[in-house]
């Protein structure tokens, strides 16, 4: 049987300001990667999101930034491999708290942002995150962009890990997303975008823009959580994966 | 026998910053009760801090404080109970995932500056630190001013509590502190400091400065880390308390 | 001729947050008070803000509020007067480098939140205040609770006063506003809050709401910008002070 | 008569931390970098600083940085140049309030660490410091490395420029600094480092450390204020450069 997690950022919010539709797309969702305080988040926030997500039993999983909250984490700093293993212990620790004090079990952990960006290019700071993960917990899985330096760096570690994959994304021929930049980077229609995933559940593989073929494991779609547009098409690939047989399940329940 | 924990502030450094003379304290003291980023300290001094103290076999415990690094945690805020369970929570996870990653085992939590004032003042603040450190690990031991609102409120929670004393401070007749602000605040001379500590040790029992005697449980002393001053009189106390048959030992070994 | 000014709080948005409705309610008000980055605000938000109540024509004020995002400056803290001071110097001088940037001048300084709580209450932190202002620019109008300690200290220290009232709000026999704790703390009927204003600028006095009569000057008028209800009744209230022949201007010119 | 400034980083301690020997290095510089806020110093600390400078009759100037107090400003961030004009209008602001509040007056701004660096390399960020300097005060010198693009962009806007050279750093034919990877990259004797300065002072010149003459316009000489080895240095070039007849003012006396 084929299956497939979605996983969504949540606990966006900060102090007096709210970001994103938490209970909303919890429900199609089944990982939920929260926010830690460095780039989003905020004690209280991160309480209450981890509450939300265990009574819509979805699995809970950190997902750390950059120390950079004007920035919301998107702004790639020159930080060392140590600072970066220093920055992932303390946010998946401080979230680890809030999932304890709940009597809830951390699933994953997912870089936010510029992490996410650049440890996917650079195998030194890939490897400290997949080292920080591993220390904390073993049995931790690593979310990381499919085919990166990051899913490398966490299997050469010992972390099971989910190859990240995009519904709303072409792909060029060595694997990697068409950049933002392109005019055929988004698929904006819907049914196309779900079956592009739908074909690398069971083919594990892609059309890329050019028209060949390449191989892409996919563990997990990233699912966006922000506007009604965002939740229209979570609900929509939600029940149709779930019509063509494929199994919608938290990563953690088949990796 | 009688036994008695010597703890210290310490990992108060952050980014560019020193603070505290680290190193030559931990031969002093029996637990490290150590900062995590909100009052003090920063990630990677945070990694450091835990790694020196296991090295030195310190007991480790995290020291919440209130959000406000300008003010070094010293400023009272109008926080609430909720706040402040949340807050502790986030810090004492976010140090305990360092602890984890260096095989390590967290004994206590003690807050730091105004959080510590305000909770042993004040029930509600008291019982909500209480219930996060039960709800994070009710193996944790609480610290608190010996007589104080934070001892009583983590008995009540279930923890093992550790009430702290001060060596360098004199008593009011109600077992609290003189108050800074009144000359006879402070007790200068080592010989009547150490002496005051091994008669409550012993005895359960101080002098108060207006002559009556105050039953006073002494489980830990608060020792200060910074200047040549403050490492004299570390070494002092632990040499003499010694010298007296006193076990000098980390709380979780006798509470 | 009577007249009164209408302030707003703006630019309360932060990062990738949104907070208000800082366009829409540009359109009612005659002065605006913009967030300084310590409490909400950030420097990309103050340059915009800036620039868009420069379009409106609408005056320029300091929002200068203590350094807690999290709580968005509504929790009071235990500052002391030096450091107060120095906060509000900062914050003043912030905006003003954006002020000066895009070619405007600066009206006013209204403090935030619990700062501006504190400083109604007590006389060493309102005179903190007023010094700040009057040292970084004697000219700057000082905008506080009417009858409240920043506006005597205000005065006292040679600045313009404007004396704010708020129309959503009971007031009490000593002239202070009835606290929100109470049933009647709010006058939520459109017609009555505008009537309110009306007879305190036209005669200087509000009937309190045990019906005794109360002197209130009113200079400034407490405007909300946040929410459909709010920019309602902003439209209202200056619509309907316009019908009554009351000029409705910036402070700095009638004070 | 040939004249150059002694320009140092000043203000860098932050709350409970205290960094450099501020009130030492006033006596040999003429021009004082101000920490503003954001990779160092606070509101406190920058108004006794102000206070010091101005004591000493030291030129006084902001020092901006990126906004990353935990890594001091030192690494490098993705930011874009409305961020940047934004962050360096922001700073300035925030000094020239304290200022203003001293009865002094801004000389110049020099960008720091990270964000002087990326400055002098890339176009785009230089226009944005050199327009945010002057559409906040066009009277103000920018101070940037010599020979960079800060420096040109400086020029361009229509501001004065200090040209920035290091006693204790050697040159490469093109002009830059040799990286401090390199061996020959510091240069240790001191009489070494003064004859290199009084060169570049006389005739415009350096020797590159391949041999080569490079033409390099000295305005202003960074000092380090640090530790007893800088104090001594800067107390050395100072006496020495008096003694060789060459004026050491502060830069807005001859630029």
């Amino acid at each position: 049987m084929y299956r497939i997690d979605l996983n969504c950022d949540l606990g966006e919010s900060f102090g007096a300001y709210t970001l994103g539709a938490d209970e909303e797309i919890l429900k199609y969702v089944t990982s939920a990667n929260i926010a830690c305080g460095f780039h989003a988040g905020d004690p209280g926030v991160m309480h209450k999101t981890v509450s939300l997500a265990l009574t819509h039993k979805v699995a809970l999983g950190a997902h750390p930034g950059l120390p950079d909250l004007i920035g919301f984490g998107r702004r790639e700093m020159a930080v060392s491999p140590r600072e970066v293993f220093d920055m992932v212990v303390y946010q998946i620790g401080a979230l680890a708290g809030f999932i304890q004090a709940e009597g809830g079990r951390m699933q994953h952990v997912k870089p936010h942002g510029a992490l996410y960006n650049m440890a996917a290019r650079q195998p030194q700071l890939a490897e400290a995150i997949a080292e920080a993960v591993y220390k904390v917990n073993p049995e931790l899985i690593l979310f990381g962009l499919a085919g990166s330096e990051l899913v490398k760096a966490g299997a050469q570690a010992g972390l099971r890990t989910a190859q990240e994959v995009f519904a709303d994304r072409t792909y060029q021929a060595d694997g990697s997303l068409t950049p933002r930049s392109q005019p055929d980077a988004l698929i904006t229609d819907h049914e196309q975008a779900v079956a592009q995933v739908v074909r690398m559940v069971r083919s594990g593989q892609a059309t890329a823009r050019c028209g060949t073929e390449v191989a892409l494991q996919a563990d997990t779609v990233c699912i966006h959580g922000d506007g009604s547009a965002a939740l229209a098409f979570a609900r929509h690939i939600r029940e149709t994966l779930a019509g063509t047989g494929i199994g919608v399940q938290p990563a953690g329940t088949f990796l």
